[in-house]
C-alpha cells in the first residue's frame, strides 16, 4: 500500500478548506472603497489561515515523504487531522465577522490547538510504524516547533481574558515560527539520497 | 485502462463532500459561547458523518487497490456509489439543524442503507470482473461487516417508530465497527507480496 | 509533456461540478416527509445532470487514454468544454426550482448542446494533432453517438414550444443512449495491447 | 523531493477557483428570459475570469515542467500566487454584481496585478534555485508578455478614472495575449528532448 492516494486526498481536502475560506468574503452590494471596509477584519483573518493552512501542507507534505508503507492507524490519524483543520474556515469566519472578539479568538485557538495536537498524534503514529530509527523519527529529532506550538496557542488561548490583541499577536507568531521552511526533514533526506 | 483516474476522481468527489458538510456549520451572528450552542447538534452530526465518509474513503481505498483493469461497469457501480454518498451533506444538515428529530433521521439512515448497497453492488462487480478467486474475493471472505450494516441500518431506519437515540446510538454502532481497519485485505495482501 | 496533470485538473473540476450541484438541495426548515415535498423537483434534475457529468467524465476519461501529446490547443479545447460543463449546475438548479418549466428547460438543453460541441471540438482537436490514423480516429469511426446527440439536443430545445416532457423524455434518451459504455475505444486499445 | 504533490496541490486549488466562481451566477427566481438578463454582467465577469485562472493554470503547468526540485521558497511562492488568485472569484462575483463599475473594475485590476508580481516572484525564485543557464531561464527570454501584462493591468487600474470601459478593453487585451499559447518553454523543451 502506497502514500500516493493518501496524499491525493489530503491535498484535495486541503485545497478545498483554502478555498472554502474565500466564500466567506462576501460580495457587498455598494461598488465604492466603503463597501470593502467591513471586509477588512475578514481578510486579514483569511490572510493569517491562509498561511496556516500552507504552513500544514508544508509539512504533511515534508512528513509524507517519509512514509513508505500506509498503515490503517496513519490512514485514521491523518483523517483527524483533516477534520480540525476542516473546522479552520468556520473559526475563521467567526474572528473576523467579530473583528477578532475574545471569545472567538479563543476557539481559533481551541482548533489550532486541536490541530497540533493531532499533527503531533500523526507524526508519532507513523515514527512507531517505521521504528525508532526511520528517516522521520531522525529528521523530527528533539521537535523543537512542534513542542512550542501547543504551549503558545495555549498561552493565546488564555491571554483573551486579558487582551485579543496578544492572542492574535501569538497566533502570528507561531505562523512565523513556522514560516521558515523545515529544513530537517530536507537535510536528513538529502544526505540519505547521497549515500545511495 | 489503469484505476489512478478512477481513484483520483473518486478521491476529489469524496475529499469535497467531506469538506462542504462543514458549509452547513453556519458562522454565527454572536461572539461568545451562548452564540455556539445552537451549533451543537449541527457539529454532532458532522462529526458522525465525517466518519462514515471516512470509512468510505479508507474502505474504498482498500478494494481499489485490488482492481487492475477498471470496466465500464466498476465505472459506473463506483458513480452510483459516489451519487449515494454525495447526498450525505444534505441528510447531515438535515438531521443537525432539527436535533436528531425521527424523519430526518431516518431518511439519514436511507441514504447510509442505499449507499452500503451501492458499495456491495461496486464489490460484487468488481470480483465479476476478476473472477472468484481473485484477490479481492478472497480478502472479503464471508464479509461478515458487509452484510451486518445493512441489516442494523434497516433497524435504526425502523427504529425512529420508537425513538430516535435508539436510531442514532446504531449509526454510531456502524460506525464503530467499521472504524476497526479492514485487516482482511491487508493481510491477504501482504502475504500475497510475500510469495513474490 | 503528458496527460497526467491535464488529467487531474479535468477531474477536478468535474468532481467539484457533479459536487456542488448538491449544494442546489438545500436543507428544509421543517422536519417531517412534507418538508421534502420541493426538493423532488430539484433531485430529480440533480440525478440526470449527476449522470451527465458522469458520462463526459466517463468519455473524457476513455478520450484522453488515446493522447501522449498534450498541446496548446488540446489544452484550450479542454477548457472550452469545462467551461460549458461548469454552466451545468446553475441550468440544473434552474430547471429544479421551476418545476421544468419550458425556459429554463430549453435553455439547460442548450448548455448541453454547447458542451456537445465543445466536446466535438476537442476530439477533433486530438485528432489533428496525432493524425488520421491516430488510435482515438479510428476508435471513434463514424461516431454515431457523438453525431446524433447535438441533433436529439437541438430537437430537445425546440420541442419546449409544445411541451418541456417531450424536452425532459429527449434529454433521458441523450443520457441512456451514453450510459451503454463507450466499448469502442475499449475495444481498439485491447486490440492494440495484444499486438504488443 | 518531486514537484508532483505541488502541481497536485495547485491543480485542486485552480479547480476549485475556476468552479466556485459559478457560484455567484445564483439560480433566478423567474422562468423566462427576463430572469437570465441581471445574470448577463455576472456571467461575462465569469467567462473572462475563467479565461484568466485557465491562462494562470496553462502557464503554471508549463513552467512546473521545467521544475526538478521544489525548494522551500517554490512552495511558499507558489502558495503566495494562489493566494492571490483565490481572490478573483471574490472581484469577479464584485463587477459582475455591480456592473463594472470603476472602483470594483480597479479593485479587479488590482487583484490581477499582484497574481501577475506574484508569478513573476515565483518564477524568478524557479530560476534562482536552478542557475541562470536553466531550462526556465533560456525558456522565458526577455519574457515580453510578462513584463507587459503588469503595466497594462496598472493602466487598466488608472484608466477606471476616465472609463471602466477602457479598464475592461485592457483586461480583455491581457487575456488575449495570453490566450496565445507560450510556444517558447514548448519549443525549448522539444529540442531538449530532441538533443537526448
Amino acid at each position: 500500500m502506497n502514500r500516493t492516494r493518501l496524499e491525493a486526498f489530503s491535498d484535495g481536502v486541503l485545497a478545498i478548506i483554502i478555498t472554502i475560506m474565500v466564500l466567506e468574503i462576501k460580495v457587498p452590494h455598494g461598488n465604492d472603497f466603503e463597501a470593502l471596509k467591513p471586509l477588512i477584519p475578514i481578510v486579514i483573518s483569511y490572510i493569517l489561515s491562509f498561511i496556516y493552512i500552507g504552513i500544514y501542507w508544508n509539512n504533511h507534505h515534508h512528513m509524507m515523504h517519509t512514509v513508505k508503507h500506509v498503515t490503517g492507524g496513519i490512514l485514521w490519524a491523518n483523517l483527524h487531522l483533516l477534520f480540525w483543520l476542516s473546522l479552520v474556515p468556520f473559526t475563521t469566519g467567526w474572528i473576523g465577522e467579530n473583528h477578532f472578539a475574545p471569545i472567538p479568538m479563543a476557539v481559533y485557538g481551541i482548533v489550532l490547538l486541536m490541530a497540533a495536537i493531532a499533527y503531533f498524534i500523526l507524526q508519532t503514529t507513523i515514527i512507531r510504524a517505521q521504528g525508532e530509527r526511520s528517516l522521520l523519527a531522525r529528521a523530527v529529532g528533539n521537535d523543537i516547533k512542534g513542542k512550542m506550538s501547543p504551549i503558545i496557542y495555549s498561552l493565546a488561548i488564555a491571554s483573551n481574558f486579558v487582551s485579543q490583541w496578544i492572542s492574535g499577536a501569538l497566533y502570528v507568531l507561531v505562523a512565523l515560527i513556522w514560516l521558515i521552511p523545515d529544513k530537517r526533514i530536507e537535510i536528513i533526506l538529502r544526505s540519505e539520497n547521497e549515500h545511495k
